[in-house]
């Protein structure tokens, strides 16, 4: 591949134990819907979020009892969380209190200096990052009378909330930058990456659901990725949290960024197509979908041209008349009846699995 | 918005009565599952993808029945059909004179020069453009040696196809350059757009399913209208065909470049969310699905940031404590019931688009 993504290299930055920008990986995070003090299901959100892929975790903090849980939140978690916080600066002292490995928060929302100063004060005894996250919709008034809702205006409230911090002497920050419109999200982050060198973390806000959301999610943060921009990502959806680190390590892997799990290639099907691969390609999916193994598995609609339109596949199947063939590296291994098909290719996967040292999709 | 798009200038080719290339806006395509032989089936499709914004369909052609059926199926259909044929010059013929309105052929797998010429003259006689369908895993064997399956090869197999039309005089061409692999697709577009100005079909070829396939697909041809390269696409999913016209419509729009159907701005819901917004956001979205207003429709999670941050939408809910808010254009209009929010919200949707001269979602 001679097309490479060059990334614009950003400060470094820690949050709890996860590096992030600098050489460190680009992140995988996503945001809790469960009520913060309902410790139980914060915590199950957040272990399944972590096997799914996400690296870090956002949870909401309207009030004293959600700042609370997050000491409990962390004693049964093993990714590091960020606390979301408006305007409140008690809150913001209370998660540093307990245990916040980094905020969420406007300093320009919180109000008088000194509420300012006592929540940097803290992140900064505690060694935990703030990341200022403008949205396009709640702009500084004066700042959105003089220039508009526009990205602009947006880098200029991102410039002036970083001011506020580093006048306090407080350097370790994190910003976003995000609308739910995606060109004028993306014309954000090129300005704001031009200004500053501190890390960003990439979004589409109020995406959407499913496909509207992938969508934009995928070409805006797809986009900046591409230019090199952005060190960490989430994906925002109207859907379970699960399909946010789905979608997000999808537009990892399709920019060859990083890879998780294993990898479909399928075709649409066409006239030519006489086996049901829908349902083949949904089996085989669901057989897939807890390994971490980066196999890439082809299931193609016609012997003629699939194995070898799907010769970069580690193995695949591609459907004939009631039967079909099973190839490896776009050579056919065997033919194959159609109710054996998934059969056969799981046991091929499992095999080529082993093969490599892999176990069940676990890496020994 | 100041990012603005600038679309690279290409020739203009008709497809039916339907213009690609040139100042004509971006088409939308899609293919057909069904037999192509099953007329009924097949017209069905057509016309139910039409309704969802279906510009250009291409049908597969594997045999002298499905070609016949073309001219039956064109009778009940308004959109430009395409004939997809692989390596039989004859099935080529047949299509042209059954009243396909273009066809998907590659010259260089018909074999012989005087097969490829009467394919050429029958095309020219009836005015129907040919689209060269570059695929990286059926390159030309002697290019796939000599330049390994990289977007240059791709490149190199597009070129000496334009060329073999070129040479028997017939140019009313169109060209796709697709890989499965995302950042070798977009490579290949960029150089053959630098090559020729021949009208680009742009696309991911075998996406995979919903999530890989959205989101490879939207980075793939995001990034590359985003660049001004494009004059047709498809979004290639394995699902229904339904669901790629879906995802096209919605890459556009991301890129404010075509909009079709109400756009709805919806957040992922957070520890701050009272109401079933998931729920909420289903029913507005079904409610909203067959309309082809334009009203951009916000549903939010929580009453303080809802309706600000949703301030571009012309109508919009937010959600509180078993009540919400509804609004119109970021101001808060009356107080409503949870269990009424969204009959509420699509009455004013209804009256909103009836003021603007549009009943039912359609234009007068």
């Amino acid at each position: 591949m001679s097309l490479t993504i060059t990334r614009k290299k950003r400060q470094m930055i820690k949050v709890g134990s996860v590096t992030v920008g600098g050489n460190a990986p680009i992140r995988v995070q996503s945001m809790t819907n469960t009520y913060t003090q309902d410790v139980k299901a914060t915590v199950l959100q957040i272990n399944n979020l972590t096997k799914a892929g996400c690296e870090i975790i956002r949870v909401a903090v309207p009030d004293m009892e959600a700042a609370q849980s997050i000491k409990k939140i962390k004693e049964k978690i093993t990714i590091p969380v960020i606390a979301d916080i408006h305007f409140d600066y008690k809150l913001a002292i209370a998660c540093c209190n307990a245990g916040a490995d980094g905020l969420r928060l406007n300093p320009g929302n919180i109000g008088e200096k000194k509420k300012i100063k006592a929540v940097a004060d803290c992140a900064k005894e505690k060694n935990i990052p703030i990341r200022i996250g403008i949205n396009a919709g709640s702009l500084e008034k004066d700042i959105a009378q003089k220039m508009g809702i526009t990205s602009k205006a947006m880098v200029a409230s991102c410039m002036r909330n970083i001011e506020i911090l580093r006048d306090l002497d407080f350097h370790n920050i994190k910003i976003s930058l995000k609308a739910s419109n995606v060109l004028q999200t993306i014309e954000a982050y090129r300005l704001i990456s031009l200004k500053t060198d501190v890390p960003l973390h990439v979004g589409i806000t109020e995406a959407g659901g499913l496909y509207a959301g992938i969508a934009k999610s995928s070409i805006g943060i797809g986009m900046l990725l591409a230019e090199g921009i952005g060190d960490t990502i989430r994906v925002s959806l109207t859907r379970d949290p699960m399909e946010e680190i789905r979608t997000a390590w999808e537009i990892l892997r399709a920019l060859d960024i990083r890879k998780r799990g294993p990898e479909i290639i399928s075709c649409p099907t066409c006239g030519r197509c006489k086996i049901d691969l829908f349902k083949i390609a949904g089996q085989v999916e669901n057989a897939l979908i807890k390994s971490s193994s980066t196999i890439k598995v082809a299931i193609m609609g016609c012997i003629v041209n699939g194995p070898g339109e799907a010769k970069e596949a580690d193995l695949g199947i591609a459907g004939g008349d009631g039967t079909g063939v099973l190839f490896k590296k776009g050579k056919i291994v065997r033919k194959i009846k159609e109710n054996m098909l998934v059969k056969a290719l799981l046991y091929e996967i499992d095999k080529y699995q082993k093969d490599l040292g892999e176990i069940n999709g676990e890496k020994k």
